[in-house]
């Protein structure tokens, strides 16, 4: 449903340097909301060789011990040792964080609970389309799901050569109606032990990454792979590259086939509308795409620091709107409350669920689905109906 | 020429601790690329209260005395007292850069010069639109204005009790033929003395920031202006805020009018092709505009790690061409070579000219201009007649 023949969107494994900037900026953050509820989060971090920095401001009652919190993370993704370039035990762990303003803070307390005001200004894009089951752009969704499988067939020993390292990148053409119908280039690059050769890299991960993942009727002759073009990448993580919180904001929302805002998500708590109200975008667009009113849709919505009400909402359908665009945008705001407070109300989002949000994507799944619970309540289809309803 | 009616773009200035980060970042690449132009550098900056952590891979000949290089741009913005909270003279300064992977560099360097390979994978967009004379969307040309003037009223002194932190936000209501019509909203806030009062300080910034610089005809009776809404901001910069390169993406770019690949600019040589090849993107997309071929035109380029030749080349024109699709992109795959070297080599990037990027965006403007110079290379519409003749 683009414009484009050809889209390219790209993903990130959790051994990536950005993601473990940002998988422990999001732990921190859980850590902290399952005591204090009300507490103020942004918090940032920056691994480089052998070094963790946090920082960022927070303000909370809690107390939790945030050196552990980071060791465990990055021992969790598997940087476990020097040997493969990076070690929780034995990383340093700096923490530079200091307070929220109490002048940001005056502008987003206000007397009454749900007036609470926007903890900054900006924009903020939510988008859904019925190219998958998911209605999420198909290339991003696919480049999630090679990097996914990298770390599956890593941990279960499948592949046991492969390090936490990885990237992912999936070529999509679409026919004229604009639906997807094959895939032009993959390129995976993933991290690994000094004693593979290249060759049987190579054929492995076409056989146990690429294939188990991506639609048979996709991959064609014309299909092309480019499988660790650099050839070696025993060097990964940290020592390779820098990494920082909130550097994939593109893998992390619809891999650059909606527009986006520029906030980033991870170590924010709720009160800041960069995460809540993306979220909400996204509640928003796939609902209405769910109720059929559209076949794509992206919302825009922006705020000013301070005040409750955004300063805009928008609405974009793309010509696949099934009935009158202003009616859609009346429907919106008649279902939709998108106030901080009330996003943070009825979406739950007070809770110690972010850590899963910050590897594989924000939006199009729910990991906590196998346990019976929808955590990643903006994947929620229940106001459908309900926009239904409004529109009648 | 968007399907919103109504959109938002916001822009910071040079004193938001994101934007310092970003200037440290291209300041450091630009003092080595004018000892050293092969030097690689990734060069990634964590600013907080009293330290600016530099970090990132570099790899050069050059030397560079990087401590007064950070000292000097924190003092440049104006940050010289901890009473405005930050000093460039005094702030801590720590040093965690590294080397380039010598297995990424093996990517790079081809035996080719021309053959020279991607610095890394991933996806880049180009955009421009005949709605400004810049080419630029409006919204985020007047978001950067807005801020610019911020900074040059306090520099000469009509305002002397700003302070270097500002942020800047603009929704404008588009007309049913894709035409700017008028401004809705105005978000302002701006760090300032202790000694100003919030009514004097919202009327001089309607005098001095807003009224010069939006133009009159757009702003109306029905124009909301949120003008330091939490009502106080005497605390900014890195003390109430952490900053980090590249976190200021959509600001650095077109305001999200036009979609985004995820990949920062601050601190890359343009062997990155998250910097060069959005360099170009923009410079294919004015110029296809500039040619007349199509009022609004988006590109969509992407990259394999290693491999000189683009994994994708795509356009979108929105409905807008003069000409048939295919048409252009043909013409565009003659007239532009998107290999990093021709990339390079035809923008004439291999110069110190980054750190005027830092600040007020990439796109839209050249302030080597004034010396008679113009070092924005992929601002120059050079290629416009040569896209035409493609076509005749
Ligand atoms: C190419 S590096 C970024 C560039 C880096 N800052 C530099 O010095 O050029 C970006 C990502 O690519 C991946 N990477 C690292 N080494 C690689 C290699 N040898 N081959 C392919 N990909 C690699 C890692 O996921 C890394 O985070
Ligand atoms: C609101 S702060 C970001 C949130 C912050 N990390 C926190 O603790 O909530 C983002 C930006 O807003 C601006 N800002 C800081 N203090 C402010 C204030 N009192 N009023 C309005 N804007 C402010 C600065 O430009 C700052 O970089």
């Amino acid at each position: 449903m683009t414009e484009y023949s050809l889209f390219t969107s790209e993903s990130v494994s959790e051994g990536h340097p950005d993601k473990i900037a940002d998988q422990i900026s999001d732990a921190i953050l859980d850590a902290i909301l399952a005591e204090d509820p009300r507490a103020r989060v942004a918090c940032e971090t920056m691994v480089k060789t052998g070094v963790a920095i946090i920082s960022g401001e927070i303000t909370t009652s809690a107390w939790v011990d945030l050196e552990s919190i980071v060791r465990s993370v990055i021992n969790d993704i598997g940087y476990t040792s020097s040997d493969v370039g990076f070690d929780g035990a034995t990383c340093s762990v700096i923490n530079i964080i200091g307070k929220q303003s109490p002048e940001i803070n005056q502008g987003v307390d206000r007397e009454s609970l749900e007036e609470q005001g926007a903890g900054d200004q900006g924009l903020m894009f939510g988008y859904a389309s019925d190219e998958t089951d998911v209605l999420m752009p198909a290339p991003i969704t696919y480049a999630h799901r090679l990097v996914e499988r990298q770390a599956r067939v890593r941990r279960d020993g499948t592949l046991s050569w492969l390090r936490p390292d990885a990237k992912s990148q999936v070529t999509l053409r679409y026919a004229e109606d604009g639906r997807p119908e094959g895939i032009d280039t993959v390129v995976l690059s993933t991290q690994h032990n000094p004693d593979i050769s290249l060759a049987d890299l190579r054929e492995a991960v076409i056989e146990e990454i690429i294939k188990p993942v991506l639609p048979t009727e996709w991959l064609t002759e014309a299909t092309k792979y480019f499988i660790n073009p650099t050839g070696k990448f025993v060097i990964g993580g940290p020592v390779g590259d820098c990494g920082l919180t909130g550097r994939k904001i593109i893998v992390d929302s619809y891999g650059g086939m909606a527009r986006h805002g520029g906030g980033a998500f991870s170590g924010k708590d709720p009160s800041k509308v960069d995460r809540s109200a993306a979220y909400a975008g996204r509640w928003v667009a796939k609902n209405i795409v769910a109720a059929g009113l559209a076949s794509r849709c992206e919302i825009q919505i922006s705020y000013a620091i301070g005040e409750a009400q955004p300063t805009s909402i928008s609405l974009n359908t793309f010509g696949t709107e099934t009935v009158a665009h202003e009616r859609i945008v009346g429907a919106v705001r008649e279902v939709f409350d998108l106030r901080p407070f009330a996003i943070i109300r009825d979406l739950d989002l007070l809770h110690p669920i972010y850590r899963p949000t910050a590897t594989y994507g924000h939006f199009g799944r729910d990991p906590y689905a196998l346990a019976g619970a929808t955590a990643f309540s903006w994947e929620r289809i229940d106001r459908a109906e309900a926009l239904k309803a409004a529109l009648s």
